[in-house]
C-alpha cells in the first residue's frame, strides 16, 4: 500500500465541492483544478472544459489504433453536508478511524474515481503504457443531475468515442464481495409550493375561516400513496417493466442478513409496496419520496400563525421504461386535481434522469465480472441498484455504449448522510480493480 | 395631541422584547426597566416583580377606602418578528407612515397598554388624582402563555384584589367603531415529532423500503380534519357550547364588507367548517391549525434523502367549555392511533389557556360600553373574538372578577405578522378611552 495514495485522497476530500449550493462555486472550481494537476501527475494529459455550470475535467493517454477505448467516468462534486450537527467530525476535514476515512464525498464519488486514476498511474509507472486507450472524465454536476454533461457529450462526440465506459459509483453487497450492477433506477425531482393567504395570519383572529397551506400540503403529500404503499398517481405504473424471473432468482440467492436494511437505516420495521421483497422494492420498483418539507414558524417555542406558504421537495425513483418528463407531468396533473380549496400550487420541475439496464452477459460485461473475480477472489454478485446515475443512460443514448458499474461502496458508507465514509481497503482494492479491468478489456482485443 | 406621547411609544417599540426566544432575554429585561421608569414618570408608584421567566411590572396610585379598584392589564412582550424579509421596514425601528406606526408590538400590545398608562398620567396631571384605585399590571410572557402570571396572582392575591379588570388587547370592528368584546377563544399548543430512520438516508438506495417521516407527518396532519372542515378528533366537540340566538342575531347585524376577510387575509376564498358564518367560525368554533412544519432538506436545489425526522407545531383554538388539557390529550390519543407503521411519534404539550365568556349586561360591562360610546360617539359593537388572552379566564378563576375588553386594534393591524402597525388616532383615542373608563367606573361608586 502506497501511503502517498491516501494523502492524495485526503487532499481531494478537503474541497467542499457542493455543486447544488452557489456559495461553494469557488470551491468546486478549486477541486477541478487540483484534479487536473493530479491527472498530469499520474502520467496522462489533462484538460478542463468549461460549461455553463461547473467544469468537466478530462485525462487521456495517447490513443493507439487497434486498442479498445475505455472511458472512466466519475464526479468530483458532492452532496451538501447538512445536517452538519449530526456529523461526528467536520465533513470536509477527513478523519481516519480504523479501516475507514470519514468525509463528505469519501465514497460518493471521490474515493472511487481517485482509485481508478491512481490505478492508471500505477500501470503507467510499472508498464510504461496502458493496455487500452483511456478517456478519464470527471464532472462537477452529478449531484444536481449532470445538466451540462449531455450537451458536452453531444458537442464532443468524436473525441469521446469509446467502446465501453466504466464507473465506480455503486455499491458492493458486502465487504469483499465484488459486485456487478447491470441496472439503475432513474430519478425525477419536483418542488411544490402551496400558496394561501398573502401573509402569515394570526391563528386566533382568522383560524377556522381560511385554508392553511401546511394542512393543504399534507393533503397533497398524503394523496401520493395508497394504503398498500403503492404510488397513487394515475398512469404512474403504466410503463413499468416487470422483474424477470432469473433476476428474482438471482436476488433471492444473495446472502445478506435479513435485518440488514433495518440495521443500516435504524428503522424499526420495513415499510413499502406490498407484494415485493426488500431488494425488489429498492432495485426495480418506482417510488415517491418527500426529501424536504417546510412552512410556517421554524424557531424555538410556538408562534400561533396560519402560514402564508408551504413547500415540499419531492423526488421519484423511476424504473425501466418510465420516462421522467412524463412522470413529472402525471404527478403535476394529480396534484392539480387534488389541491384543496382556498390555496393554489406552483410546481417547479427539478433535475431528472432515466433508469438504466444492460445485458450482463455481453463481452464487456463478462470482462468486468472477470476483473471483479480476480480482484476479490470470488464470483461477483449480479444486481441492480436503487440509486440513480442518469448519465449512464445518456452515455447509451449519445455514445451508444454500455456502462460497466463496478461499485466500491459498502452498505454502511452513509452516502448522502452525515458521517459518510469509505473503506480504505476498498480504496486500494479499487486501484487493483482498475488494473485488472484495463487488462481484461485490453485482452478482448 | 401631545407629541411627547408618540415619542414614548417609539421608545417603547424599539425594545425587541420577544419572550419566546431566549436570545432576547436581556432586551425583555431592558423593556421592563424602561416601563417602570415611565410608570413613575406619569405619577404612579412602580415596582418590578421577578418570576422564573420574564419580570412583571406594576404601577399603583395610593389606594383610598371606598373607591372601586380597577386593574389595567397589558403585556410588554411581543411575538417573534420573522419572517423578517417580509417587513417593509425593520420591525424594531418604528416607522410612521400616514396615520400608522409600523413596528412589532405596535398594536399587540405596547401601543394599547401605553395609551392606558398615558391616560392615567393625563388624569393625574389635570385632576391631581384618579377617581379609582389603580393597579397597572404589565407582564412579559403573554405571547408564551403567561406561565408565571397565575402563580404570581395567587401569591399576591391580597395586594391584587380589585373590582374589575380592563384590557385593551382585542380588536375594533372598524375604524371609529368602539367595540366591546365579551368572549375569547382559548388555545392549546403541541409540537409533534415524527421519528423514522436513525439518520437521513439516500432516497435511491433505500427509497421504497422504509417509512418516510415527512410522508408520515402529512398523514397525521391530514387526519386532523374531516372533508367538511370540522376537526376529526374523537371527543373534540363534546363540550362545545352552542352559540346563543341573540349572539347570532347581533353578529349578523354587524356592518362589514362581505369580502373583508378575503381582503384582510389575501386568501382567494373562505375555507372552514361548513354550516357556520365567518364570524361564527372565528369567534365561537374551535380549530386545529398547523403553525409550522419542517423536515428534511431546506436549502437551495434538491437533496435526494429520506429524512430521519419531521416536526409539526400545532395549535388548537378552543371555545367554552372545552378544557385545554383534555383537548391536548384527546389529540395525542388520536395521533397515537393514526401513526403509520415504520415511524414513532413524540408529542410535547406547549402553552395553553382557557376560553372566556362574560355577561355584557353587568354593571361594569355597561360602564365600559358607556365609556366606548363617549369616546367614539356611537353605540359600541358587542362581539366575541377568535384570539386568546388566556389570562382573562385566570383572572376570573383567581381574583373572581370580570375583565372588560376594550380593544383598540384595527382589522388591518397585522398583529403576529410582518408589518404590524397601529393607528396613531387609536393611540390618542385610547388615552381618552382610559379617562372615560375610569370616570365611568368611579361613577359607579
Amino acid at each position: 500500500m502506497n501511503k502517498k495514495h491516501l494523502d492524495d485522497l485526503i487532499t481531494y476530500l478537503k474541497f467542499p465541492s457542493v455543486s447544488t449550493d452557489s456559495r461553494y462555486k469557488a470551491d468546486v472550481r478549486e477541486c477541478a483544478e487540483w484534479l487536473k494537476t493530479k491527472i498530469i501527475d499520474v502520467g496522462l494529459k489533462a484538460s478542463i472544459h468549461e460549461t455553463s455550470g461547473h467544469p468537466i475535467v478530462i485525462g487521456r493517454n495517447i490513443h493507439k489504433e487497434g486498442l479498445p477505448t475505455v472511458m472512466i467516468y466519475g464526479h468530483y462534486d458532492v452532496q451538501p453536508a447538512d445536517p452538519i450537527d449530526l456529523w461526528n467530525s467536520p465533513p470536509f476535514e477527513p478523519l481516519i478511524e480504523g479501516d475507514k476515512i470519514f468525509a463528505r464525498g469519501s465514497t460518493d464519488n471521490k474515493g472511487q474515481n481517485l482509485a481508478h486514476l491512481l490505478g492508471l498511474g500505477e500501470a503507467i509507472n510499472e508498464d510504461g503504457e496502458l493496455p487500452v486507450n483511456i478517456i478519464f472524465l470527471v464532472e462537477g454536476e452529478e449531484e444536481i443531475g449532470s445538466p451540462n454533461l449531455e450537451p458536452f457529450l453531444k458537442e464532443n462526440k468524436d473525441e469521446l468515442e469509446c467502446d465501453v465506459i466504466a464507473v465506480s459509483d455503486t455499491g458492493m453487497i458486502g465487504p469483499g464481495i465484488g459486485t456487478f450492477t447491470y441496472g439503475l433506477r432513474g430519478v425525477a425531482c419536483m418542488e411544490v409550493k402551496v400558496i394561501g393567504p398573502s401573509r402569515d395570519l394570526h391563528s386566533g383572529v382568522f383560524g377556522g375561516s381560511v385554508a392553511n397551506p401546511c394542512s393543504a400540503i399534507s393533503k397533497l403529500i398524503s394523496s401520493l400513496h395508497k394504503l398498500d404503499g403503492s404510488v397513487n398517481v394515475e398512469g404512474f405504473y403504466d410503463k413499468v417493466k416487470d422483474i424477470e424471473d432469473w433476476e428474482k432468482q438471482a436476488w433471492s440467492n444473495i446472502q445478506v442478513d435479513p435485518n440488514e436494511t433495518l440495521l443500516l437505516t435504524g428503522s424499526t420495521e420495513l415499510f413499502g409496496e406490498s407484494g415485493f421483497t426488500d431488494f425488489e422494492r429498492r432495485w426495480s420498483r418506482p417510488t415517491a419520496e418527500v426529501n424536504g418539507i417546510g412552512g410556517g414558524y421554524q424557531g424555538e417555542g410556538s408562534k400561533t400563525v396560519i402560514p402564508s406558504e408551504s413547500f415540499v421537495k419531492l423526488s421519484f425513483r423511476l424504473v425501466p421504461d418510465q420516462d421522467p418528463d412524463e412522470i413529472l407531468n402525471l404527478v403535476k396533473a394529480h396534484l392539480d386535481k387534488v389541491t384543496p380549496d382556498g390555496v393554489r400550487i406552483e410546481c417547479e420541475f427539478g433535475h431528472s434522469g432515466k433508469s438504466y439496464l444492460m445485458d450482463p452477459k455481453s463481452d464487456y460485461g463478462l470482462a468486468a465480472q472477470k476483473a471483479l473475480k480476480e480482484t476479490f477472489n470470488c464470483d461477483p454478485a449480479l444486481i441492480r441498484e436503487g440509486g440513480s446515475i442518469p448519465i449512464v443512460q445518456t452515455f447509451k443514448d449519445v455514445l451508444n455504449v454500455d456502462t460497466l458499474l463496478l461499485g466500491l461502496a459498502l452498505p454502511d458508507c452513509q452516502i448522502h448522510s452525515p458521517n459518510e465514509n469509505y473503506s480504505i481497503d476498498n480504496f486500494y482494492d479499487g486501484i487493483r480493480l482498475n488494473r485488472n479491468l484495463i487488462k481484461q478489456i485490453g485482452g478482448l482485443n
